[in-house]
């Protein structure tokens, strides 16, 4: 492990969350909230001379490469360093109780969770709703990056499928790789992110409300301005927020060669197909159940369902109802959308699509050897063979994302906290979504928890967000190991 | 598929069913029930002349053997045909009020579940009791020879793994080997029968109770007697019955080395320990649970805890103490234990700790993996390495056993049945437990279930038993393509 390189670079990571943190003081500015600039410019000050410090202690290390584990550390420091440092300002401001709560709302907010420990959201001063929400976006930008360059060359995510038909170099060689993909991907991120400011401002929101929840939506987050979330505008708004939901949980490099011209890579990506049928079975019997058991009407109905279940697949976490009171089958149903997630290469969260596409390919595929046992059957996606390796990687990913969630709900239960809501607090975390069931719904929030709960939630949002094996491979020896 | 040979052994079968249904009336003659020998009798011959049809009418194909799709086709009907012919002294009894009651009675009786739709057993005549609890004991007889001699040679279950020890030839040529075989282990199952009524019985136990009970617990079926199931006995007998079912959910080839003195098979057993160590594990988390939470004295703990998380973990079902009304995270843990199961080549049902143990060391070798790309890591059990093929098939064995468990549990969602019952009621059919949590809990029944759930619950029951793929495989047209 090459420690000084990777604190070289976290250090160089610590100024550009300085940087961030400069943004919100002008919105503090133009609100006149003095004292939150304040606390934003501490915050910024404490992340500008830690980072220095990384960098001139470890400046021998400057130009070295990192190895694969450098790699693992590298990306759950960011993280963390970043949660830490974008905790102060909500600290300071006086509005959460401990900092184990502004620890929790950080984290939250920068791997684009949108759990929240605050209850009256609409009393809290600009300054730190622009923050909360931006962390979303930069959570985002980072996701982006780390599920289409760098995870896939540390053999971990989704993207790594790609490989086939994108062969790459190998981390160590990757820099100037990295950079022009980032790039051309933060490009349709940004451009996304100015195309729904424009259109929910021009429907009726205001430009504050309409860039935070962009951010929300972009990084498929979920914080809100508003106590109602997006309930609180109108049906046109919810409309466009959902189109943007369903942009946000598509894989970005589909983005990119779609927005180039390049239609067949959409209509032949075998992931976003499966997104759509996915989406659209879940909105129908979601949209019937409502019909049949609430009596709502069927464009309300539609309505409502088509948001949610966006919601819940990208998982953002909006809501437009309350979704703790549908019928069983609809909470049942929304309890398995957050286990599968968005697509592979978006900013959502969860198992991902992908990894359930091949999963059912491969289970239909050992029916089949049960039937022929002498048939060699293999999966393929996109017309190209998945190699075996690939899938054991999945199948254990499942594995460990169950283990996980039930060892966590079993610490939930532990601290007598109903089954409901232990399981859809663990599973909304460790999957991104934020807002569970229970008395974690989306009327509700996190504060209640016991600090403990508040830390393991915290830690399962990190090993959501980084795809599990990040975080994990550093709780095991070997890799400490020379 | 050859339908003939397969409606010849089906007739074969139905033979020995109404042998069996011979057998309940010399209970009911001894306790003066006359109307029900004429019941009995009824269903025998109408077994008999079925069986008889379909011999002479399919007697051209009586020395044809059986391809492996027969094999899939006559395992899945033996256990239907079974419980049909079952259900018929139950449903004539007038102690079930439609025929789909005394089905799934049935069903549950054959495939060891021990879910119940009465409400108070103890009016019962001793011929129907005897008859209930006897079926799990013919179940659990199949399941032994269905599990360690059919179901690897259609290389499904668990036993497949230890292929490599005992080399066999293939289901075609196998009828000898398979007599032997379950002769060996019936054996097992006779000496350990006769040992638990015999001890039951010096405890204090009548000499019927006795009889019925070691029928649920050999099989790991669970229907009981007595209203408080064991709950109505003494602790001493709570623990004999406890140490029997710890035997009934171990695997029979197990018992069969050391029984012939060769205990070092036992004590290398990676199941084995495997079942040990989950076992001591959780009976020591719950046994804590109920001290802290429900003030119980620390003897009484062990004890309802030991014989909860064996009755579970074999899918036995029985139960001393109302294990709806524990603590939170005590409920979580006996959930997650009927997705466990006993070992293979047990009578128990559920997922398998063998499997369960492959998967944790894939997962293992998938972070490492993660951690060394260029090692090469297998996995291995009893030192012998496991091949591609098999860890594949129980990967997707578990992918199909949790979409089954969600898609089930989706249909009585859909009825608004609350969550937790639905979700218990579903995975305690398809792990052959038989009692829940919730609605269908240990005190109460799965009587109030509409018809079409009861017929979906009996069929989780068989898939569960029948290793999920037997009869999956039966639902693919290639499977009836020539």
């Amino acid at each position: 492990m090459n420690f000084k390189a990777v604190f070289y670079l976290l250090g160089r990571l610590l100024f550009i969350c300085a940087a961030f943190l400069l943004i919100p003081p002008a919105v503090s500015f133009y609100y006149h909230e003095s004292e939150l600039i304040f606390y934003f410019f501490a915050a910024s000050c404490a992340a500008l001379i830690l980072g220095a410090v990384f960098m001139i202690q470890c400046s021998a290390a400057k130009d070295d490469m990192l190895g694969l584990k450098d790699g693992f550390l590298l990306v759950t420091m960011t993280w963390l360093f970043l949660s830490f440092f974008g905790a102060i300002p909500f600290y300071l401001s006086g509005y959460f109780p401990h900092f184990i709560d502004a620890f929790f709302e950080s984290v939250s907010g920068f791997t684009t969770t949108g759990a929240s420990i605050l209850n009256n959201i609409e009393i809290l001063p600009k300054g730190i709703l622009f923050w909360r929400s931006f962390t979303h976006w930069i959570g985002g930008m980072g996701i982006i990056v780390l599920a289409v360059a760098i995870l896939p060359q540390l053999s971990i995510g989704g993207m790594q499928l790609l490989k086939n038909e994108t062969p790459g170099p190998t981390f160590q060689q990757l820099k100037p790789r990295i950079r022009q993909t980032a790039l051309s991907l933060w490009k349709i991120y940004i451009l996304f992110s100015v195309l729904q400011v424009f259109m929910t401002h021009l429907f009726g929101m205001s430009l504050f409300d309409s860039l935070c929840h962009m951010f929300g939506t972009m990084g498929t987050g979920g914080f809100s301005t508003r106590n109602a979330s997006l309930g609180y505008y109108s049906p046109q708004l919810q409309m466009i927020v959902s189109f943007f939901m369903f942009l946000a949980g598509m894989n970005f490099v589909v983005h990119y060669f779609y927005l180039k011209g390049d239609f067949k890579k959409l209509i032949h990506d075998s992931e976003w197909k499966f997104y759509v049928v996915i989406l659209a079975v879940n909105i129908l019997i979601i949209a019937l159940c409502l019909i049949l058991r609430l009596d709502y009407s069927a464009a309300r109905a539609f309505r409502v369902s088509l948001f949610q279940v966006l919601s819940i697949t990208t998982t953002t976490g909006f809501a437009t109802d309350d979704f703790n009171i549908w019928p069983g089958l609809a909470i049942g149903i929304l309890f398995m959308l957050m286990f599968v997630g968005g697509c592979s290469g978006s900013t959502s969260g969860g198992i991902k699509q992908v990894r359930w596409l091949l999963l059912l390919k491969r289970a239909r595929q050992s029916i089949t050897q049960h039937i022929f046992p002498q048939a060699v059957v293999s999966v393929k996606l996109n017309q190209h063979p998945v190699s075996e390796n690939v899938l054991q990687g999945v199948s254990s990913f499942l594995l460990i994302y169950l283990m996980i969630f039930a060892g966590c709900t079993g610490i939930l239960l532990g601290y007598n906290i109903d089954g409901l809501t232990s399981m859809s607090a663990v599973l909304a975390c460790l999957s991104n979504v934020g807002p569970g069931f229970g008395l974690v719904g989306p009327t509700s929030n996190y504060a209640f928890l016991p600090a403990l709960i508040k830390f393991v939630l915290s830690l399962c949002m990190i090993i959501g967000r980084l795809e599990v094996f990040t975080v994990l491979v550093l709780f095991f020896p070997s890799t400490w190991r020379r």
